[in-house]
């Protein structure tokens, strides 16, 4: 990681949602986005997650990516415990395919907002990519890396050739 | 409330769980089990969350009856942060009917049980009864009183006379 | 609304989405966040939509808080045509009670991201929370009143009381 | 393809869909209609569909057949750009089967309609099959092979045994 | 009902889907488009399902509209029946609100299609319009009329004003 | 087959519906009821589906089980076109996993019924021994047969040892 | 009641039921068919249950229409302990619309089959229709009057008109 | 098992749910608690079921772990018949990943509760953490095991490293 100061936490509940936040860090790291990435469970590491949240701000995080499975109390806890905003990934659970998961990040109650993204690794690399697009409001060199990669992605779609059938 | 030591917590999210809740609170009222009911939001009372449930194995409480809607956080987060058993009660959202509150309370992980019940008024009553259950093991004059429940709820339903067509 | 310049946009597919939407406007205004809210239909008016997400960038938005119903293709598609941070506010649908609104919103492809809120109401407030939040991040005197805001709001919770059974 | 006169086109989000709506090309095909098959992206090439919408009429289309997954912006949008009939096909999505694309394909809201097919391969062979029935209006050879394509499908059901048991 | 040749059947299973049927009756007629409206039960009256299928092609009409809740077999079963063009309307049912109705009529089987739209009026109101662009396809003056319709439904969403807050 | 009198049919829209629908027929062998298994499709067969259900009553079918998928209009046809009672078997879907042919089976109006079993294979064998109890009310020696299978079930649970762990 | 042997018990667990399970008993008065309708309850009278279940047999009861909410255990119990067959009606739940009474009445694991209909007072009606249908099997007057019942519900469709728009 | 008196059961509809219940055994054992394990049929052994249910209490059994898949009946019913409290674990089945068994458990009707857990392995895992609650509520020695378990379990996460991306 970087020497420059974090910006943006990568938190999960277990090391086994890494597959899918990964994407995140991936996204961060190209974007030369200065970011740390920790395994914080809201119900096995409750108190980590308290002291996480609440020195997230002092700390300069400007955003924190959490990625749950399940109940999916995370993100929401974060959220409860700091006004730094909270960016939460439902990771795709066994049974239910990570319908719970989404259930249990996006349907905050009013006062705590949590910004939710896709569930899986799309909704992963998204929520770096929204924490990009939020840094790069202050930072025109981002900015512009961003509207790139945008260009990039646009021209890679626009090169895509079907086959004959 | 009863001056015999407290054995049960009911707590609920929102004042505006009561209705609710208060189907938990006459069950256990009614079977002379001493509780206390308390607003306690894991989103927006955190803090009190935690000493609630840092305090509740101290104080002597035997089981927590939790409600809550929407990502319903509550029980699952003292489930976190206490041995105390903790029963959870999905309570019905405006647009999801209680789906997500229930996914977002029985979906725990490996490690941290809420023992859910029924969305609604249904599943609070339940829980107390639960709860009531659970000490009943340790009170045969408790036990006798569920007993006696149970054969007068079964007498009312055969006492039940359907209309002719 | 203020004289200040605009940093946030509120926009909606119709005018029957404003009861839900009107509570991110209050939010806003609130927090002394200058905005504007304006009916912009993904379906009805494309080339609006266009228009409106290719000069938010260059007319200063921070954020965009777009709400929709149903398809609810407004989000998405703003987010397609610009890089200023989108967060998506599922409208609640008559057929389906908005899970179709959650899942056109939530569900987007890799590279293209939407902050997705909670359906309905508690949706729109937490959005509108939320880009305070962001806007937070350089604005101390924001930051302040972001956590009086949460305070008082705690506050509320803690005077709650519930009545005897 | 054909050096006739294009009347069908066919698009998706990304070459990744192709092995879902080539169904649609084969069918085509099949029946002699000449068509074309491009990759289109909402998300990612949002221009090129409003290109893609706005010439539509003028090039002489008389439907385009739209396979999306996830968000599925696709056909809405093209439906909201252009008045020939745009058919869209719901590709199966990774953690929720294809309900998201589906509920964001059919759910339209009033005033500009796509007409859905079913999720996945057989959605995108109905989508070639019913734009060939609304060129079979004015079409009588066309209509002949229609019945015929009909007639043997029915006797290859007819024709199936079943073992023993 | 125009003395024009009929072009568009509406049938529905019961004179109670009127309410949601009638909207696609109402956009037929102010498009000058000769339609009839009938009620077609498949399950209480198959033959009539059957005589209208089969005679709805040699009557010369271009597409059928059919709405149905439920089980919904309606749409299908003409669909089976007919080449012409059939057009599925899920009527909102009272326990599943539709969901049961979308199922039965967008997952037709690969050979037989049937276009679906939204549930509710929504999608019959869409289906009509969708109707109308299929005619508009060899009729420059009804696209003249569709195309006057989405100009007024652009300019009607353009003139919506939102209140102060 | 039987040179018995046929009392149950068994139908399925495809042969690639067999694999589900054989644990009927295994069913009805092991019972000795003479049955028939055939290859009918609502939506490519349907002259064949109602010339199956007009003349089921007077071929003296006492049952018909029928499987179908997605849409799954079989059952609900064939129960408009006759008063023999029909069984519905929801086979599994791959899209959605058999809920979209749940729905459709069991949703009917008001005056069709059709008894619907379990998605997959537990429902066809149900379906069987269904059939098997309606015949055994006028059949002592079945209803011997029904009651020894049930006894055999009973024991081999009663058999079933766990391992330690 | 018939002073005829009774041939068919409705069942439901609670006089709340009633105003859903009457649809069976009119439809079982209007064909003559003599039955019973009782209140029995899975979870507040198991005994009775299964001295219901048990008895249904020698006391000639040719089908058990059994109504359930929630949970919904009714009918697959009885199922359980008599091999009368078993016709269970999912009554409609408040939170979940009786997604949850169809899943707990319709995925009867394999040996034990409940014949299921559809959620509410439709379900109610059919299963008294199919208990009808099954008694018609051997009793030809009541084949004629199924048969005008079936006429008559035809010509009232036939019979409707819809307004003019 | 050991030879303490035993106070808690864990029953199954199957001894192919024992993959998925095993983990209540593992931890019962590991915390020393002793236990039994059996498999007891709703379905296909109803009469064990009742008389399970009725000597549980005289036994000395504390709680009871049910796991059953599809309908589910098992964990209700036992609670049915007994006032010790009943812990329902929900199988996970094939077509509806669980979502029916989940229903089947926790939607009880008000009067007779059951604490219901994850679907699948970890809510087999976690009903028994919560039987070792309960019983740690009069057991110190448990109690101590327990929040041993608790801190290991916090160390174990604590101690997660996420590799470099």
């Amino acid at each position: 990681m970087s020497e420059k100061k974090i910006s943006v936490g990568i938190v999960m509940g277990s090391d086994s949602d890494w597959p899918t936040m990964q994407a995140a860090a991936v996204i961060l790291k190209d974007f030369g986005v200065a970011f740390e990435a920790r395994v914080v469970s809201a119900h096995r590491t409750p108190d980590l997650l308290f002291e996480y949240a609440e020195t997230a701000g002092p700390r300069g995080l400007q955003a924190i990516i959490a990625g749950a499975g399940g109940a999916a109390h995370l993100p929401g806890m974060l959220a409860a415990k700091t006004t730094v905003p909270v960016l939460g990934v439902p990771v795709q659970s066994r049974a239910l395919s990570g319908v719970d998961s989404l259930h249990s990040i996006v349907q905050m109650p009013k006062g705590i907002p949590v910004a939710t993204f896709a569930i899986g690794e799309a909704g992963a690399a998204n929520a770096a990519l929204f924490a990009v697009a939020m840094l790069a409001n202050q930072d025109p060199a981002l900015a512009g890396r961003l509207q790139a990669f945008r260009t990039m992605q646009t021209e890679k779609v626009l090169a895509m050739k079907l086959p004959e059938v």
